[in-house]
């Protein structure tokens, strides 16, 4: 059995490390048209600003490192054709092209960034943050001759190198279409964030669009409603499945995404695909999302390689966790944002509250500001917000438990969690804020 | 409608407020036989240390508080009767006994501590923890004048209170009867705290059995094995129901403790109990068990509270969910530990894995050590015992949501968890220990 893995960053080593331990006889060669595999892209703002230290440290495993597993690394490899009739690919390394047929087929090819698509975007100082190569060469690029960078979208990518180009002591410039950073977080929540941004000494425009950019000593970013003389700017606008290659084959997609059932296999036989270039299921909404999340590529990369092993398994998928650092706030999400369950007609009811993150009485307590989203029928969990100094990030996945499991609000109040004062207050700030749902029916 | 409740501290005082909020009409007295109502215990030892500077910030209303919102808080008032029959009270204050009579009763007199019955007991400097009295008492009298104490008991307030006297500068020597500190862990993993109380500089004496103190200018603590000279000893060997008085009386006790329906009922008409005085219901096994902790005294108190109020609510009942700080590390379980399984006679499964606490390519990652133990013949997940110096504490509350929901090791391993690098590896360590649970079932 030859697997051929297209793509080598999370999901891609994820299941060729797990067949590989399945199954020790399996032919397993990955294609990887960068230079880096199995790296952790989420740490890559912490590695530009200085936090971390060295890129090779973001680097799970080398190539060389799998090699001695007996999976075969080619790097620089990129897979620019697949016959799914022959069942073979078409590989460029350097002037060669070269074919190889494939008996299982796995498209881990990730995302790429998107880019505007305006005047004067073609200038080595416009940038965005993708790849392990992006981040060394922004580390190397922004030394102190570029002291003002212009971040344009305020999604979790921007506001992380936000922090970053702060941390670095650069004047940071944040421009954002829409009406709030974040955009998968309600604006009251989002709006805590903006608050940081600002105290963090981040310039935010809000409601603005790039039209062009302008070249000079300097970059002139000029909106639909002002311009900025910045010397550096890095677009994170957003990422699209990596995907183009595919054109013209049988495999399914939506909007760029590949299409897969829940054992991450396409329309096409022997053809899986999995991590940021597939869609996943979403568990509280009756259709396929495009989450491209860490945790969704390790994972479906992981469950790949256990069926390919000989394992029963099915991706359960996601439900929109996630959580980030913005400066000193942990902001994190699970499930339907108020704005989300209302799109998806939704009939829901929203509570939220401030409460301490620990006893209030024991030092260093900060404030914790949580939001439910219910179903306002039957009163089942569906999202929420946490947003504070301390305390939310793991406390999202509280709730993300418990919205997996389809819990009400009565069945959240009464679970037994643990309690002590440097923790947590004696009713958890989760368990507060959902004891404000009224889901009271009186008796008799 | 007149409530009368026994005991002012968690659970009585939460159901006065919560039924106060739904009925303006009922009328509310509260006899406590102490000074204080409605404080924090679990946050004395951070007082005796100095960690908390004031005693009253423990204290969540006064009772002025509660007069004003119209509940009738009488301290220094001890119930020394109860005539079901008659549904009356008998209440000594000072030197005067009185009846009052009751619609509905709530006895929520908490516990006391139990004490060692060894010669040479009798000595003010041999001491317990329990009331807020109890706390005043020993922030006062612990100067430097005693500066070696004997700690007798290594449960979870013996560990507090050590962590609590080393801040202090004490000398601490610990004395625990059975083979390990925490009896509610596993042995392995009481071993890591252990360990920290010992890095700590508590001397620790374990399988020792107190036979006597020994008074002179210092206490001799004569075990059955050796004998320690210490100016002041605290004794922490746990807690009993503080039900003496209902001695006679047709209410169903158990073990010293009352026995509720799940609607906190004796098998008293009119007659309910809550917190520490009462029983509950173990979810994952088929009893009741006693487990006094402040979690479940709030959470009782508050239900009966909105019963008399007229809602809907029955206590869905407890699994053993519990945190301490010991020094440096955060302490943590949920449901059955692999010897309580085992007592039950459960078929179980454990695994144990040591992950840091978050990537650990982001600064500050400490090693996180988690146990699962799991259901050997369906997976379900039975209980879960995280230590380490970040990342346990809430990250319990994740496995006790999930142990309550009944979910297996399988779909615990896809639940979509938030991540981020600064707060976790991209497999959560509860999930990368609960893809080690063997529950493979080969396809075909």
């Amino acid at each position: 059995m030859r697997l051929i893995i297209i793509g080598g960053v999370a999901a891609g080593m994820s299941a060729a490390s797990k067949l590989r331990r399945l199954d020790e006889d399996a032919e397993i060669i990955v294609f990887e048209k960068g230079d880096d595999v199995s790296y952790g892209a989420c740490g890559m703002p912490y590695y530009i600003s200085g936090e971390i230290e060295s890129a090779d440290s973001l680097v799970a495993r080398t190539p060389d490192a799998f090699r001695k597993k007996g999976i075969d690394v080619r790097t620089r490899h990129e897979v620019i054709a697949i016959d799914t009739e022959r069942k073979s690919v078409t590989v460029a390394a350097g002037d060669e092209e070269k074919q190889y047929s494939y008996d299982k087929l796995l498209i881990a090819t990730g995302a790429r960034s998107l880019r505007l698509d305006v005047p004067g975007r073609d200038d080595g100082r416009i940038r965005s943050l993708k790849s392990l190569s992006d981040a060394r060469f922004l580390k190397e690029t922004l030394t102190d001759a570029y002291s003002h960078i212009g971040l344009i979208g305020g999604g979790y990518i921007g506001i992380e190198m936000a922090e970053a180009l702060r941390t670095m002591g650069k004047r940071v410039t944040m421009i954002e279409r829409e009406s709030q950073v974040l955009p998968g977080f309600d604006a009251d929540m989002a709006s805590l964030v903006e608050d940081t941004l600002k105290a963090e000494g981040v310039t935010l425009k809000k409601q603005e669009t790039v039209e062009a950019y302008e070249q000079g000593d300097s970059i002139r970013i000029q909106t639909d409603r002002d311009a900025y003389e910045v010397d550096f700017v890095i677009e994170s606008i957003g990422v699209r499945p990596d995907t183009a290659f595919l054109e013209g084959t049988a495999i399914e997609m939506e909007k760029g995404a590949i299409k897969v059932d829940e054992g991450m296999e396409t329309n096409v036989r022997d053809v899986y695909a999995a991590g940021d270039c597939a869609l996943y299921p979403h568990r509280l909404l009756d259709e396929h999302v495009y989450v491209p999340l860490g945790t969704h590529a390790n994972k479906t990369g992981r469950l790949l390689g256990e069926r390919l092993g000989g394992l029963e398994r099915t991706f359960d998928g996601v439900i929109g966790s996630m959580v980030l650092k913005a400066f000193e706030l942990e902001v994190a999400k699970t499930g339907l944002t108020a704005s989300e369950a209302e799109t998806a007609g939704i009939p829901f009811g929203e509570v939220r509250i401030k409460a301490p993150s620990h006893a209030g009485y024991y030092p260093g307590a900060k404030p914790l500001h949580v939001k439910w989203v219910y179903h306002r029928e039957d009163c089942r969990l569906l999202g929420a917000q946490l947003i504070g100094e301390a305390g939310a990030a793991h406390r999202v996945n509280i709730a993300a438990t418990a919205i997996q499991a389809g819990m009400t609000a009565r069945t959240f109040s009464q679970l037994d969690l643990a309690y002590a004062p440097p923790f947590s207050p004696v009713w958890d700030p989760l368990q507060i804020a959902v004891n404000q749902i009224k889901c009271h029916r009186k008796k008799g």
